[in-house]
C-alpha cells in the first residue's frame, strides 16, 4: 500500500488546531463546572457578578471559535488533498468546529448582538407571563424571536424547509423531509392507541402514588440505584435541584442532578434513571477524546435516546421491578405493603393526558411533542404567526391529548425553550425515544436474554454494549451515521410504535 | 483650584488598563471557583484532567499580566506626568499589576519553568517524606528550591537581607530590619510568660474536651454561630474539608470550610470561626473595588489578622463564651454539665507546648513561628543548609518551647509551605496577631464597651467598624499605610505583648 505523506505546512497545522481545540475545551469544561456551580451550590449574592465572569470566559471561547487562526487551519485541513490524509478523528474535529465557525461567522456580529440581548430579556418576559397566565407580556418578545430565526434560517441555508436549518443545530443533518413521515407515524398510531386504552376502561392503581414518601428514604434509594444501573459514583456526582440536569466537566466528572417530591416518589426516581442515562453515556466517551470537541454526545437526539432508553425501556419495564420492587419496598414497607410487583409496575405505566409535557407518560409524551414540532415548523415557515399560538396550542391538544388547558400557563407558556430561542431543539425529546427503541431492538438481537439480565439486576453486559457501540465514539460520528452502523439501518418510526403497542396492550389487557 | 485635564492617550489607557484588569479578575475568580470545587466538591477520577483545564487558565492569566499589551500600558500610566493625574483607586491598580510584572518579568522564562516543575515534584516528595518519617527523601528538592530562592532574591533585588525581596510577596515592603526587632520581643516575652505558667503550675480542666461531640450538633452549632459573628450565609457558604480554608470567589461568594472531629470539639468551631474572619473582610470589601485586582485583603499579614481577631481577641475572650456557653451547653448538656463558663473560659485558653504548629495555643503558635522565620533568614542568607534543618529546627524547639519532636515528621517534615517554594510565608501568622493586637487596642478607644458588646452577642457594631476601617479597602492601601491609617501608628509588638501578658496572667492567676 503507497505510504501517504503528510506535507509539514499541514502537519503544522495540524499541531496548531489540536492545541487550539484543547484550549477552547479546557475553557468549555470550567464553563460546565462554573454553570453546575451557580445552579446547585453558589449563594445567591454573588450570582449576577459571577454571570459577568463567566461571560468573559464565553466570550473568549466564542473569539476562539471563530478567530482569524482557526478560519485558517480549517481553510488548510479542508483542502480536498489534505482533508483525504486526516484520520477518521480528526476529519470529526474539523467537521465540528466547521460547522460552528460557517455559521457563527454568516451571522453579523450587530444581528448576533441584538439576539442575544433579546434573548435574555425574553426569558425574563416568559417568566413573567408564565407566572401571571399573560400570553401577551411574552408575545412582542416572541414575535421577534422567531422574526430572528427566520433571518437565520435564511442565512444559514436550507434545501427544501427553511426549520432544517434550525433543526441541524440539535440533530445535524436532519430535514423535515425525513422527520414528517416519521413523527406522523409516531402521532397516528399514538393517537389512535391512546383512544383504545381509554376506551377499553381498564384502571391501574397509580393512586398508590398519592402517599407520602419520606424524602430521606428516597435519596437513600436513589444513591442506592445509581451505581447498579451503571453511573460511576467516583467519576460523578448526584445533588438536588428545582430542575434536574446532567452536566459533564470531564469524562471522569459527571454531575447530576435530581429532585425530591415527597409526594411523587416517581419524580426523583425516574428523573435520576433519566440523568444517569446522559451521564453514563458521557463517562463511556473515550479518554482519547478528552480534552477535544468530540468530548461529548453525538447530537441532542442520540443523548436523549441513552437518557429514555435507561428511563422506560430498563426503567419502566416489567423485569426491572421484578428486581427493584422487593427494594423499594424496604424502603416504603407501609406504603407498598398491599401492592404486587404486577399491580406497581401497572401503576409505574399509567397513561393519563394532562397539559404538562414533562409531567407525562411515555405513550402521551410524544404528542406533546408532535404539537411543538408541528408548530414550530408553521412558525418558521410564515403559515402561523407568535400571536396565534394560544388557539393553534389549544386545538392541537384537544386534537391528540383530548383535554384543553384551561391557562396559558398550562398551555402554551409552560416550556421555557422559545425564550431562549431554542426552536428547533423539541424534536430531540421524540427522536430520543424511536432511536431509543430501534436501539433496543438491536440490542436485543446481540443479547437476547436482554430482559433477564434486567430481572437479576445485571447491567454490566448492557452497559459494556452501549458502550461499545454508542458511547464510546462521542461526537465522531453524526447521528444518522451512528444510528446506521449501531442498528444498520436509518431511523425508523416502526420500533417505538411497536413497542408502545407492545407495552400497553400488556399494561392495560387490550 | 486647577483643574487637571488627562490627555486622550492616557484616557485610552486607562480604558484599556481597565478592561485587562476585569478580564483578569473575571478569570482569577472563576479559577477561585474551580480550585474550591476541586477541593469541596469534585469526584476523584475528573481531577487530573480539570487540572489541565484550570492550567490552561492559570497560563491565560499569567500571560495577559505579563503581556506587550500590560506593559505597555504600565509604562504609559507610570510616566510621572500621568500617574499624578489618576485617582488613589488606579493608582493602587497600577501598583499592584506593576510589582507582578516586574517580578515576573525579571525571571527568565526557562528558569521559571524549571522552578515550577521542581515545586511539583517537591510536593510529592514531601508528602512521601513526611509519611515515612524522611526527611533525606525531602532534602534534594529542598536544597534546590532553596537555590532557586536565593536566585530569585538576588533577581528580585533587596536593600539590606535577601530575605526582604521573599517577604516582599507576601506583605509588600516589609524587611528583616523592621521584623527582626517586632520578633525579637515577640519571642522573649513569649518563652518568658511560658516559663512563668509553667513554674505557676496552675491546671486547668482541658480533660473536658477529651470527650466524644456528636458531629451533627457541632455542625448545628457552626451553623448557629456563623450569622451572628457576621458572616453572611446569603453571600457564602460553609463546607467541609480535611484542611479547612476560605475562598472568595466575589464578595457575594465567599466559600469557608471546616473539620469536624468527634473528639475535639474545639477543632472545628475556632476554625470555623477563623475562617470566617477570613470571609467577612473579603464579604465587606468595596464593591466598587468587585472585579478589580483590589477586590481582596490587603496582604497575607492583614488577612491573617482579621481571623486571628474573630477566632482569639473575640472568640477565645471570656466575654464570648459568657454569651455563647450557654448555647454550647445546650448542644452538649452532658459533656458540659459539670463545667462552668469561668473553668471553659481557662480551659479554651489552655497553654500546653507541643510539636505541631495547627494545634498549638494561642501563646506558643508564634514561638513555632519565630523558628520558622529564623531558619528560613538563615537558610536565604547561606547561614545555613537545608541538610542542617533537623538539628536546628530541634534546637530551637528545645530553647522555645522546652519540647524535642521525636520525629521529623513532627517536626521539620510537619507544614507543607516550604515544598511548593512558599518561603516568607510563615511571618504573615504571626503577623497577623500582631496586628489584630494593635488593632484591637485601637476599637477599645472607638468602642470603649467593646467586650460588652460580645458578652451581650451583638457583633454588628464591631463589625461595622472593622468593614469601615479596615474591610472596605480592599488592596487599595499597602500593609503598612493600613496599619498606620488604622492605629495611627505603625506595626508595634508592644499591644500582643501586653494582650498575651493580661490574658494568661488572668487564665492562670500569675
Amino acid at each position: 500500500m503507497e505510504q501517504k505523506v503528510i506535507d509539514p505546512v499541514v502537519q503544522k497545522a495540524l499541531v496548531q488546531f489540536k492545541n487550539l481545540d484543547e484550549k477552547i475545551t479546557h475553557f468549555s469544561s470550567i464553563i460546565g463546572l462554573a454553570d453546575w456551580d451557580q445552579k446547585v451550590m453558589a449563594p445567591k449574592k454573588g450570582r449576577s457578578i459571577f454571570a459577568k465572569a463567566t461571560g468573559t470566559l464565553r466570550t473568549e471561547i466564542f473569539k476562539l471559535s471563530v478567530s482569524q487562526e482557526m478560519g485558517d487551519l480549517l481553510a488548510e485541513l479542508m483542502l480536498p488533498e489534505n482533508f483525504e490524509l486526516l484520520d477518521a478523528v480528526t476529519k470529526a474535529k474539523v467537521r465540528e468546529y466547521s460547522a460552528y465557525y460557517q455559521k457563527s461567522k454568516s451571522i453579523p456580529a450587530d444581528l448576533f448582538q441584538e439576539y442575544s440581548i433579546l434573548t435574555a430579556q425574553a426569558n425574563d418576559a416568559w417568566e413573567e407571563a408564565r407566572e401571571n397566565n399573560d400570553f401577551a407580556r411574552f408575545l412582542p418578545y416572541l414575535e421577534k424571536i422567531v422574526d430572528y430565526k427566520r433571518k437565520f434560517a435564511e442565512i444559514y441555508g436550507y434545501v427544501d424547509h427553511p426549520y432544517d436549518a434550525l433543526l441541524d443545530e440539535f440533530e445535524p443533518g436532519l430535514t423535515v423531509k425525513t422527520l414528517d413521515p416519521l413523527f406522523a407515524k409516531l402521532r397516528d398510531s399514538s393517537v389512535k392507541l391512546l383512544e383504545r386504552i381509554q376506551k377499553h376502561g381498564t384502571k391501574t392503581q397509580a393512586e398508590i402514588f398519592d402517599q407520602s414518601f419520606a424524602i430521606e428514604q428516597q435519596k437513600e434509594c436513589n444513591r442506592f440505584i445509581l451505581p447498579i444501573i451503571g453511573f460511576d459514583l467516583e467519576a460523578g456526582r448526584l445533588d438536588e435541584t428545582v430542575h434536574p440536569f446532567a452536566q459533564t466537566v470531564n469524562t471522569g466528572d459527571v454531575r447530576l442532578t435530581t429532585r425530591y417530591l415527597e409526594r411523587n416518589v416517581r419524580s426523583a426516581l425516574f428523573g435520576t434513571i433519566h440523568e444517569a442515562g446522559h451521564g453514563i453515556y458521557e463517562q463511556h466517551i473515550n479518554p482519547e477524546f478528552e480534552e477535544s470537541v468530540l468530548q461529548s454526545g453525538a447530537s441532542f437526539g442520540i443523548h436523549e435516546s441513552q437518557s429514555r432508553f435507561l428511563e422506560n425501556m430498563v426503567g419502566r419495564s416489567k423485569e426491572f421491578w421484578k428486581f427493584f420492587y422487593p427494594k423499594l419496598q424496604e424502603y416504603f414497607p407501609k406504603q407498598l405493603e398491599s401492592l404486587s410487583v404486577d399491580e406497581f409496575y401497572r401503576a409505574v405505566n399509567t397513561v393519563q393526558p394532562s397539559f404538562i409535557r414533562v409531567e407525562a407518560d411515555e405513550l402521551t409524551y410524544n404528542l406533546h411533542i408532535m404539537l411543538r414540532y408541528e408548530i414550530e415548523k408553521a412558525l418558521v415557515s410564515g403559515e402561523i404567526e407568535a400571536k396565534d399560538l394560544p388557539t393553534v396550542w389549544n386545538q392541537k391538544m384537544q386534537d391528540y391529548l383530548g383535554v384543553t388547558p384551561s391557562t396559558d400557563s398550562e398551555g402554551v407558556l409552560q416550556d421555557v425553550h422559545w425564550s431562549f430561542g431554542g426552536i428547533g431543539y423539541f424534536p430531540s425529546y421524540s427522536l430520543g425515544n424511536l432511536y431509543a427503541a430501534q436501539i433496543l431492538r438491536t440490542i436485543q438481537k446481540d443479547i437476547p436474554d436482554f430482559y433477564s439480565h434486567i430481572e437479576n439486576g445485571r447491567f454490566d453486559l448492557i452497559q459494556e454494549w452501549l458502550k461499545e457501540n454508542i458511547h464510546q465514539y462521542g461526537k465522531l460520528y453524526t447521528p444518522n451515521e451512528l444510528i446506521v452502523k449501531v442498528t444498520g439501518e436509518e431511523l425508523n418510526a416502526e420500533y417505538l410504535v411497536e413497542y408502545l403497542e407492545k407495552k400497553y396492550t400488556e399494561v392495560y389487557g387490550l
